[in-house]
């Protein structure tokens, strides 16, 4: 109801509706109209009421509401019908997208919040993430592969959001395996997890935290240094809602790609955006913590690091990895 | 409280012991003692009450038992201290045991159960387990490794179940990755599953299931053709309590050896019980449902089968093997 509500003020362009025509249309009572209107200006909808001449939407909040994003979105799989959950505030999407996913919930499914209280990066860092201000989802995918594919996913998302970027006219540099660069500071972290059998994985869960409209003096001092944002990038604030709705497509179109063909062209796509190869690299192994220096020579059909060392070629699975000829 | 009844109707040596020494020693009432010795009647133990005389152990059950599997039980970290969760009946015991490890569960925390009533095996294959017949069990294993590790750990429980085998001299194969087998029929089964980002496992669940002290004609008829059991070849029953306790020791003890030297020696003993390396098989891909014949002729550092056929090596991280020249 509260999207059709808003479908109809969109329409109106500005004009007022009254709540009696809206409440006809929808075969309501105009206290239940009332009612949705509040909830709406609750979520950020700016909404003007004034008497007999009913409602106006001032200024289309630039919230993530399913009914901003998935209205009229061209995907089939992800955040397709009812694939979509929106939350104003979370722990973690990738913890709620985790507890649907073992509860059953469906291929392509998204879980979306405007701020995650509890967020975390790789290697169990503090995900900075201010309300309204990134973009901040999970993505649920069932795709029929080994564990050892998923880490191939990660490069996957990885694309889309450069894909995305340019989109809009931002340059894009991925950095292994998957962290979005601008001037040596991170704009994107994404989180991969899964739930897997030795002969399949049950769910792979794709977390990915946007740093939008973070103005580079609103990030906590500790962080100032090594983050960006999409604004800084622009030089303005872009449309959170035209990203994301942009995003998704792009997740959509590549992960549909992947369950025809397989890796090959996401990996083709990675190589033209990525600025680890070729260069010199400090590289510390996640599983062992073991340290070593090399070349970054290219990446493997598992999406593994191959290394160039002085003791030979290395391939890292996982792991992080710094530039130091830059 | 029962365990330390338990305790004290063991030492009795088929005495009788009053309810009365035995409240005094625990410091309770002789209606708590009472109450207890009921609990312990129903879990299966064959207690006999004399008036005055008190209770005496008749015979002591076959029943996993906490009490029965942890005392005196030579493990470092599997099942050590409170690290066992027993139930008479469950769904299956990788189900609670992923429920549990989610909460936090320890490191080696073993879910045991005398019957399932849901267990699964590899492929959601159902796996028949007739109460009090089977040793049915759950590792909980925090490792500290990659995804594409997760499958050696299958190897590592294949190779404890036989060396518990040859413990208890019943010969034992392993036919890739990690079935025991006895006659071309599976003896015992392993489902291995995960929680994992990129950088690490979370956890792996290892659920054994093992045909114990099944006759032959109680299996089902479309069981019967591949399915044997301990008892079969042994030629009568083995005492579950004995050969679980023996086996929680041998997986402690490759656990110990694979986080402090990694997977070698497991892969040594593992080569030493195969039944499929040097064969002509076919091969059923897990990922691809691809089918291919070849003759196996090594595991790799990860635990793949390498089966070479006529357009070259393959390698196979999961799937279904069949032996075909025997």
């Amino acid at each position: 109801m509260k999207r059709k509500i808003i479908d109809m003020l969109k329409d109106a362009t500005g004009n007022f509706v009254s709540g009696e025509s809206i409440a006809e249309k929808l075969n309501v009572t105009r206290t239940s109209v009332w009612k949705n209107i509040q909830a709406l200006k609750k979520f950020g909808y700016d909404i003007e009421s004034r008497g007999k001449l009913g409602y106006k939407l001032n200024r289309i909040a630039d919230l993530l509401l399913p009914a901003a994003i998935q209205s009229g979105l061209g995907t089939k799989i992800i955040a397709a019908g009812n694939r979509m959950v929106y939350k104003v505030s979370l722990d973690s999407t990738n913890k709620l997208a985790k507890q649907l996913a073992n509860a059953g919930a469906e291929d392509g499914t998204v879980v979306v919040a405007e701020e995650q209280t509890g967020g975390k990066g790789r290697l169990e860092r503090n995900f900075f993430s201010p309300r309204g201000k990134s973009i901040l989802f999970s993505l649920i995918l069932r795709p029929r592969c080994l564990p050892k594919d998923a880490p191939k996913f990660t490069l996957m998302a990885a694309v889309a959001v450069a894909n995305t970027m340019q989109r809009f006219n931002l340059p894009a540099q991925i950095k292994w395996p998957n962290d979005i660069m601008f001037d040596g500071r991170k704009v994107v972290g994404i989180l991969t997890e899964m739930s897997a059998q030795i002969e399949k994985v049950n769910y792979i869960v794709v977390g990915i935290g946007i740093n939008a409209n973070i103005a580079p003096e609103e990030f906590p001092p500790e962080i100032k240094k090594i983050a960006s944002s999409l604004a800084e990038i622009n030089g303005g604030e872009i449309s959170r809602v035209d990203f994301f709705r942009a995003l998704l497509e792009e997740c959509d179109k590549l992960y549909r790609v992947v369950n025809e063909e397989g890796f090959q062209k996401i990996f083709q796509q990675w190589r033209r955006f990525n600025i680890t190869l070729g260069h010199e690299v400090k590289v510390i192994a996640a599983d062992t913590g073991e340290i070593f220096f090399g070349v970054a020579e290219d990446i493997d059909e598992d999406g593994a690091l191959i290394v160039s060392t002085a003791n030979g070629r290395q391939t890292l699975y996982a792991g992080d990895v710094s530039i130091r000829d830059r």
